[in-house]
Order: structure tokens, then sequence, then C-alpha cells
């Protein structure tokens, strides 16, 4: 793990680093609080398709788990994405998307079928980032939260699957297709949003991924409004709902 | 409306009151803050089928409202419930719904025929109580809130529908039913509780009824366990719901 940059703004200094990977350079971003030191929760962020590590609906939530709870939080550019190279393989996924969403064809099975091409990515990937970070000084072996929209959701679905370190998860905006069988093995506590009228994301898939989590403690928010307009009150349920199980 | 009995218990005063209603006494209770004086919110509480005014899971919540927030809180005892006589009708509908919950039979319709015969009188009750609540000096006319889980939710819809001065509600475990046309006209913010394994009440109706309700802003939250289990988080959410809309 190199650290390429540092900056500060505010309250939370923030740290572009690089993770030499299983599947070549990984480009990541790490928010901690201003002159943190010791040992503190990690919340590690999916982001969503099309997006990157540094997407202003991750930026914006970082600030505020670092900020008002004090939490290391890091986020990785998923294969494909952000800093990182295209495949032909993802090119062709991404180009058939295109050409579905345009003459309204069925886009689920193709978005079921590009994250399981990630996924096998990402999992191992996000598992030696959290090597990587908790050997860090300033924030060491504490308890880990998961936090994924969207495509966040579908590929942190087969990560909590495998990655016994998470502690509770942030999930939503995605359905049953593309995780069943990982969201059949998590356990742990999951806050799970559904937006009510979710353009991209069937509403009865949605409910069915909720269903399937084996999660003891698990709760459902589900709002009206499209895919990108979740409500600003889910933040803050989501800041007590970390704080509740990260400590 | 006449007070019957004062009593304290740590920060929260208990009055019971008869209030001389269109279709007889009604029983009330009120809780305030101790030492209560001049206007605040006040939440009306709509107690479950087969419960009355004090039943445990109204007592709780009420002392909380006035205690932490320092809400008024009232519950009525609704027609053929608690310290009220059952007519015939009411026992009719009663010997039905066991005959038909023991045999296995379908209750739904009962249910919606007993909450659409007892929703007549209580609009009616509940918003004159409302009038002499709101006359009292240590209450006034300010921001009224509505909580009605169960039978609270199903006779909780019709007086949201009728009744204006009500600007935000938490209601749940109930379903389309019994109350779908009213839900159409419930504009006001809804905080909707669903139990996802509810063994009274199907998640399709539940979810049906969230479905109905007009309002701009309303949020589901599902968690897993049958009707009573209601985790303790959710009154939390409550209070900050209650907080966000009502002060």
């Amino acid at each position: 793990m190199r650290f390429t940059s540092q900056t500060s703004s505010g309250d939370v200094t923030e740290q572009l680093f690089t993770l030499d990977g299983a599947f070549g350079e990984v480009p990541g971003v790490l928010w901690t609080p201003a002159g943190a030191e010791g040992a503190r929760a990690l919340i590690l962020m999916g982001h969503g398709g099309g997006q990157h590590k540094k997407a202003p609906g991750i930026v914006a939530r970082a600030q505020r788990f670092a900020a008002e709870c004090g939490y290391a939080v890091a986020a990785l550019d998923v294969p494909g994405h952000g800093d990182r190279p295209k495949t032909e393989e993802h090119h062709r996924i991404i180009g058939e998307l295109r050409s579905r969403a345009q003459t309204g064809g069925n886009v689920t099975a193709v978005v079921a079928e590009f994250h399981a091409l990630l996924s096998t990515q990402t999992v191992v990937e996000w598992a030696a980032a959290l090597d990587a970070l908790q050997a860090l000084p300033h924030i060491g072996p504490g308890p880990v939260g998961y936090w994924g929209m969207s495509m966040g959701c579908g590929l942190g679905v087969p990560f909590l699957a495998a990655e016994p370190r998470i502690r509770a998860a942030v999930l939503g905006l995605n359905g049953a297709e593309t995780s069943a069988q990982a969201a059949a093995q998590v356990k742990i506590p999951v806050e799970f949003l559904v937006q009510w009228d979710d353009e991209l994301v069937p509403r009865a898939a949605s409910l069915a991924l909720f269903d399937i989590l084996a999660s003891t403690e698990k709760t459902l928010h589900a709002n009206p409004g499209k895919h990108a307009e979740i409500p600003a009150f889910e933040l803050d349920s989501t800041l007590r709902f970390f704080a509740r199980h990260l400590t």
C-alpha cells in the first residue's frame, strides 16, 4: 500500500493510495479524522456502477462517518471503473447493457453477469485492502462495517459472505438476481435501503434480496422515489446503525 | 372532559379522564411531563385489538414521548375495549373472529368489518378528544401526531383521512383490506412498520397499504419477527420521526 497524496478539508484528512493487488494496481482513498491516532472502526464503501471511489455520494457519506463518528473510511475503484482500465469483457458487457437499456430490453441478466464477473476480483481486493488498512497505526484491528448501494450492494453481498471481519452492513438498491446464493450466507446485522419507485431495480427483486439475507437483525427502509433519490434522513439512520454495531 | 384521577411516576404525570361523546362516555388517559405549563405537541395513540388505553405497549411509548420529548400523549378506549361495554354486534364479530382463528379460516374480512364498524365512532370520538385536549392550558393548539399499530393503524388511517390537525403519523402491523380507500387520502408524513414474519397480517397486504398512502414522505421499516416483536430500536426511530415533524 503506497500513499500518493494527502489533503485535509475541515475535520477530515483524505489520503489517496495504491494497493498492489492480485489483479493489478488498485487505486483507493482513505478518509480519517484530522490528526487521528490509535485504533478506530473502519468502514469500507463500495461505489455504484459507472461511478468511482470518489463519487459525490461516497465522499459526502465518508466525510460524515469520519467527522461525526471518528471512523476511518476507505473506498477502492472497482475493476473497469474510475482510474482502472476496462477489459474487452467489460466493454462487451457495458455495450450490451447500453443497447438493452436503449431498446427497453431486460438488463437484469446482464447486470447479474457483470456483478458476478467483477465480484470474483473485488472479494479478493477488498480483503487485501482490509489487511493493509488494519495494519495502519491510525486504524488498527477495530470493528469493520461495509456500505454499498446498487453495484456496491451487488458486489458487497458476496464480499460479506466471504469476509468474517465485517460486523455490520448498509446495503440496498439492488435485487436478488445478482447475489441470492451469497445473501443466504450473510448473518451480520444489515440495514437495507429500497427506493419504492426504483426505475432500475424491480421492487419485488429488492424485497426478495432482503428476504434471503440470513441475518437475525436486518431492517428494511423503503422510501418513495427513484433509484438515486434516497432521502437525506436515511444518512442519519445509517450513522446511528453503524454507531449501534461498531462502537 | 372530566378528570377523574392524577398520579405521577418519575417525570411524567398521568391523568385519567372521561369524555362525553356522541356514542356515550369515552374513558381516556393523558400523559404530560410533570409540571407541564404552556403549549406543546400532542400525540394521540390508538391501541390494538383486544387491548385498551393503558396497554403496556401504549404506556411504555407514552412515557418516553412525554419524558424525553416533552409531548402530551393521550389514548382513549376504543368502543368495545377496555372499560367500554361491548354491543351485541361486537360480540357477534369477536365470536366469528375466534371461531375462524381456531379453525384456521380467513379472518381478514372479519377484521376489516370490525375496523369499519369501530372507525365510524372513533373518527368522531378522537376529533372530539382533540378539541377537548387542545383546550387545556398545558397542551394548547400545537402540532399533533398520531401513533397506532395493528387495529390502531386500521382505525388510524380513516381518522387521518378525516382529521386535518394531524401532522405526522407512525402506523403499521395492518394491511390494506381494512382501510385502502381512506389510505389514498392520507398525505402527511408516515413512518410505517412491518413485521416481516407477521402471523396475523399478510406481508403483501402490509406492503399494499404502505403503497396506497398518498404521502410524499413515507418510510417503511420492516424487521424480522412476528406481529408483536417490533425491535426496541424502532421506538428510538419513532421518537426521531416525531421530533422531525412536530417540532
